[in-house]
């Protein structure tokens, strides 16, 4: 996997190269890249909106749609990492201390098998 | 920043750990993860809501909003890596191949400084 | 039902006054408004979650939940109709344009039982 | 305007028979219908996305954008309808009982020309 030995500054990168060689950072304010965002999310979700929550396990069985979908999932990769090239954010540490919170507020030993009323 | 040393597996771990602890797999359902995606986007615009697009780039000069915007901005990234763990998805490769695409539907030259319909 | 009483107009004064009342039009650029019902359809999908697509249909069942979820479609609603206002927009007249739309793109005969690409 | 002499409930109708007449109830369960509203939401957003909050109140003043975004409303008040149906909600009740809790939430007086927290 390329997820193996790329990390998140060179992701980052390819995402900051690609905005500053279109001079696009004039759009990317925090409220627009937001938007941008939640859009994303939403093609992304439509692909599973009108199917079994069982059946959107498999759905990605078929490589067509698992492209679409990895290009959904890319889509709301970039644009959450713009954000953070445009906020100066660390993702990893923002990620490991949101994780550590999640983890306070939901033990593994009292939530093993049961959602929290909001993950 | 840690996200110069960190590479996209390794947060991957952090999130399937969490995961696996606490046995939510059974909940990690794509469609349900598409929904969680696009429900933590929602939380991240309240944040730009009501405000012009230019004060959007200064509201996380408050070290307060700063800290609770990376907070929704993690949430979604747990959630995008929950998805890509789930469907074994490689981020890096994806996000690569989208730059690709990106770049050849938005020629750098056509589209300095200029929107495309849509990115 | 009120709704047997209620014309679209009568409601839509009952959002205009709200808003007048605390000079909010300001506020309420298309923009924003596009983010807040954004928002509130995101919290409106927050209580079907993580349940299955069958258990969604009884969750209401329970009064509280159903209280619960009326406030978030009226959320939803809101918006939408401070939206219509804002834009002077007739919403009968664009609901039954799509309507006649969509029933030129998925002919009952054929698409019945069946779901489109798009609904 | 139709709203003047348009009842809910006759809205309402046009969305309850376009969806029995392709018997899509079955697909109408409310975890379905709260992704469609999301994903409707979110294509109102679209049109919104890269331009100022100021620009955004001038944008519809183009009758192809007026209509572009008057067919993304009805999507989006279609499936909010097509819920109230599903979970026989009363919308004008709901909408009036949300209004008069905004209004002991953000009384007039002191939320003249300031948005809540959270509208």
């Amino acid at each position: 996997m390329s997820d193996d030995h790329t990390t998140l500054t060179q992701l980052r990168s390819v995402v900051a190269n690609f905005v500053a060689e279109r001079d696009w950072n004039q759009f990317h304010a925090p409220k627009n890249l937001a938007m941008a965002l939640a859009i994303e999310a939403a093609e992304l979700m439509e692909h599973f909106q009108w199917i079994s929550v069982e059946a959107s396990r498999t759905l990605t069985d078929d490589p067509q749609s698992r492209a679409a979908v990895a290009e959904e999932l890319a889509d709301v990769v970039c644009y959450a990492l713009a954000m953070a090239n445009e906020l100066q954010l660390d993702v990893s540490d923002a990620v490991r201390a949101k994780m550590i919170r999640n983890a306070e507020k939901y033990p593994a030993g009292e939530y093993r098998g049961r959602y929290g009323p909001k993950p």
